[in-house]
């Protein structure tokens, strides 16, 4: 099986109290594809300015990552630029340049469009519709989304939830589209509102995640040090789902194997800057990590 | 083995989105106590005053508690009033009447000197250190505290924290006593600071535990339905070493057993007003629990 991914293709520039790194490669559909690429074959759908850098086409090459959906625009590629607290817990955007971004409209090359996986990063959920549109016979989707389409396009983004199998959210997300502020409650209402799978994401407390009336936790890798938390979600989402579709099936017992590689993922991306951490993995590593995940909760 | 419990004794009166009650049986030595109660012999040591209602004694009684050392002042029992708002995540006290309990000198009666487990609840570090003085031969202390005492006693809070094997404590109180925000670091800080075990309770989230260089998570039940919250810390320590004092161990693998067993016993408190939800208890409730929470991290 392989996996579809769609999302923001970026260079970005972070500060975090281990360094500072300037224009490295990221976005959502980076850190899912480059994570998912250590589980399945990955066709990415994003856009880049001309100005985008060989050796980050180079990085995602040796990936073995499907470009064909890699649209090259006029302009300039989206830049985002954020420094975060002594402390990790808050970050700060210093600039955003959505350039090419601005106006990305995903097209999914014909060959792409039976890919049976399919990975929604965040991005409008009108966008996300339409890529649904273009989709045939896809097995299991997956969509991300943020507080700002929760606030401005409440409507649409309740549409593409009902049409995908699996919402992963972040727990602020959570609270802030049911409307309730307990986890589990949250994590009900969104099951009524149309998904019967949903994942919500706790950072440092691990993952919350229920399949109709099943319930899995899955705690966070106990990092001392975490360099750059830059994409972790989207690392999770690409253990999440690239491990799906190397399996190829989505029962409950997959999905919480699957929940845990997404763990695994996310935990390595923060380790390091960038993508630094996701790229030289070697499956042992990956199979070594997720033994630990199983020594930290059993009993 | 049996286990000695240092704390308040109260009469709370509560007010949640479900519910009323007015002077119920409460604190914190009674919340633990009844908890412990369903694993192991349990011996009190509190304060109440002359109006502490005799079915509250009943209660306790019924439970196979030893009120020897809960001691019978002139004067009025403890007193606390508090509501929670609408999303039980926020606690305003309405009143506190410390009554008796102000001038609570913990008195361990000669027979109970040599209990080998024990809990110390929450009252001031220079008293949690008069009851170790008193004791002879304990085989596991673990003890509470809250951000008052950390603020205006850490020394003394210090002192104790190196006597005893745990200390169980919430998020917020982690973090401010290791002056670091993070969870992981949060807890090896305060494992330096001299205690190899620390048990960081996340509410909804669960417990993130630490003994040595090993770590544990077990998830909080997921209930849809939270009564009234009073009392889950207590609880907790109650489950937790009520299993320890009962199998009378404390190797790794046993602690990993105790958390679980305290987030039984907190997840039972919280789904009733008071400990209504803890007196009834059978065995097979708390075994069938137990396993669900396994069912609830099993990958």
């Amino acid at each position: 099986m392989s996996l579809l991914v769609v999302g923001s293709v970026a260079l970005d520039s972070v500060q975090t109290p281990f360094g500072k790194r300037d224009e490295m490669l990221g976005g959502s559909a980076v850190y899912c594809a480059i994570a998912a690429s250590h589980f399945t074959r990955v066709r990415l759908v994003g856009v880049v300015g001309e100005d985008f850098p060989r050796d980050a086409v180079e990085l995602l090459r040796t990936r073995r990552i499907d470009l064909s959906g890699l649209e090259i625009k006029r302009g300039k590629t989206f830049r985002w630029g954020g420094v975060y607290s002594e402390d990790m817990n808050e970050r700060t955007t210093l600039n955003t340049a959505l350039n090419v971004f601005q106006d990305f409209r995903p097209r999914i090359p014909d060959e792409s469009r039976r890919t049976a996986y399919a990975f929604l990063g965040n991005i409008s959920p009108s966008l996300q519709l339409n890529v649904l549109d273009q989709m045939e016979r896809t097995r299991f989707v997956a969509m991300d989304t943020m507080n700002f389409w929760i606030d401005r396009a409440r409507e649409e983004l309740l549409s593409v939830l009902r049409k995908v199998d699996a919402v992963l959210i972040n727990e602020s997300e959570a609270k802030q589209l049911s409307g309730n502020s307990t986890l589990v409650k949250a994590t009900r209402i969104i099951q009524e509102l149309g998904c019967h799978t949903v994942l919500v994401k706790l950072g440092e407390h691990g993952c919350y995640h229920v399949c109709r009336d099943e319930c899995f936790v899955a705690p966070a890798y106990p990092l001392e040090v975490v360099r750059d938390p830059t994409g972790a979600g989207d690392s999770f989402a690409g253990g999440f789902m690239g491990y799906l579709s190397q399996v190829g099936r989505s029962d409950a017992r997959t999905l919480r194997e699957a929940v845990v590689y997404g763990s695994v993922m996310a935990s390595f991306a923060v380790e390091d800057f960038g993508v630094e951490g996701l790229v030289e993995l070697t499956d042992t590593d990956i199979a070594r990590r997720y033994e630990e995940f199983r020594q930290l909760v059993s009993f």
